[in-house]
């Protein structure tokens, strides 16, 4: 099978590499990265095909440096899907929970556990980069008095032991990804259509905005805020919409945006699954 | 003069302390505290008779986890200022520029002064928890190979040298804070109000909500949405709007509002400044 690479920020074992195989089955060949601009990097200049990048996370909210990036560079969004987020707290193999004083992961995750520290009080939560790289972490080194919590298919790519699945507080936690590339790509069912615009700062702009695509019945399924940076207090706004700009009444509606807007990116039309 | 005891989250000389002071004046006693939770205990349990918090800054967007804890704690909106952040560069005394190899700062101050590092690459930008803390860490461990970036106030505060002023790349960096008490206050002139809402996951739901504000030419100064934890994908939509609740149009159209909406709470009139 051709193998199709795909890049994302993180460690191997990442949640976003998880993503990467619900877009891309088998064939995939993750390029993990290390800063959010060398994923674009890897596919804007190679040797990555598509990339795959987490937008929003239910509990949490959005990434808004890949907001930003959406905005600043090139690649199209071809893809959406959700993943719920599941915590493991996985050790070396032969540490019990009994040895376990010290559990290290990203404060977000660490956050998302608290019930679990509550029950254990002798366990300290450490802060750490990335929540693969905490598992990557303490397979290199070995220690046996610490864990680490992280998705559940770092235990295995890096040897370890799952030592309690499932310790997030809260099940609804889901995270969206996008899936990037160079170009669109065609494709058949409903469709969502990603942009970003920002307005003339006049009263009722938003308000107009938004009318263009309700006297379209188009619905709208997300709106973000972004400050707009050379120009203080105003805001890009970043909208996904249900359509597909195939479509003529979605056409016609980003046409009749673009009378209004100061400035307009359409950022991709793809098959919609949330 | 009564002192006034100000509660705001960071180190003394952080630049929400100087928020305080362009709040409050004189009479201000500063009350520094560790967590964004106890800038808001502060106020609600005493001693603090406000708190003031930084919402959003003009380059970096808005402080997310404030936005979530003025839905949940009781507080008050009742005023607002923006502040010109300016990044010094600081060390101990004696420390000269050509002896610094590491400089210490929030990783967003850092970000905002890459010209200076870029002018010396021999110095490393080293991530710290907070602007006025590394400030004071310095003071205490007396490194001399070591600098800071924070505010100016931090300087005189921790008797330490200013380097170079005002290092920060993009001079266009504001950040807006919030002063916060138990009640509303009365004032008079230009009101601005901040309100936050869920609506029913409907069509044009949010079109409808922002007609109610467009029909009564009420204009709308910032809209921003953060997720509502128990039901994914669905928003929290944060609105500025100009105009106070005694003003019986603001009245009808937050009356109107409330028909459509899942959840609304009215978390402030306060003098406009912005």
């Amino acid at each position: 099978m051709a193998q199709i690479t795909v890049s994302f920020q993180g460690e191997r074992g990442a949640f976003s590499e998880m993503a990467v195989r619900m877009f891309i089955g088998k064939a995939a060949r993750p390029l993990p990265c290390h800063s959010y601009d060398s994923v674009f990097d890897a596919v804007e200049k190679g040797p990555a095909k598509y990339a795959v990048i987490p937008i929003e996370n239910s509990l949490v909210g959005s990434v808004h440096r890949y907001y930003d990036l959406l905005l600043e560079r090139k690649l199209k969004v071809i893809g959406e899907a959700q993943l719920r987020i599941v915590h493991s707290l996985i050790a070396p193999k032969g540490v019990t929970l009994s040895k376990v004083s010290k559990v290290y992961s990203h404060p977000v995750a660490l956050e998302q556990c608290r019930r679990f520290f509550d029950k254990h009080p002798q366990i300290a939560p450490i802060s750490f980069y990335d929540t693969a790289g905490a598992v990557k972490m303490l397979a290199e080194s070995g220690l046996q008095n610490s864990a680490a919590i992280a998705g559940p298919l770092t235990a295995e790519l890096y040897d370890m032991n799952t030592l309690k699945k499932s310790i997030e507080d809260e099940k609804l936690n889901f995270t969206r990804f996008l899936l990037l590339g160079k170009k669109s790509q065609k494709f058949k069912g409903e469709a969502k259509t990603s942009i970003v615009f920002s307005l003339n700062n006049l009263p009722g702009a938003l308000h107009k905005a938004l009318s263009i695509f309700a006297l379209r019945d188009i619905d709208l399924s997300k709106l973000e805020s972004r400050p707009v940076k050379k120009r203080i207090w105003q805001y890009y706004f970043y909208l996904d919409l249900i359509g597909s700009t195939d479509e003529e009444r979605v056409q016609k509606a980003l046409d009749h945006l673009s009378e209004i807007t100061q400035f307009i990116k359409i950022l991709g039309s793809y098959p919609r699954s949330i």
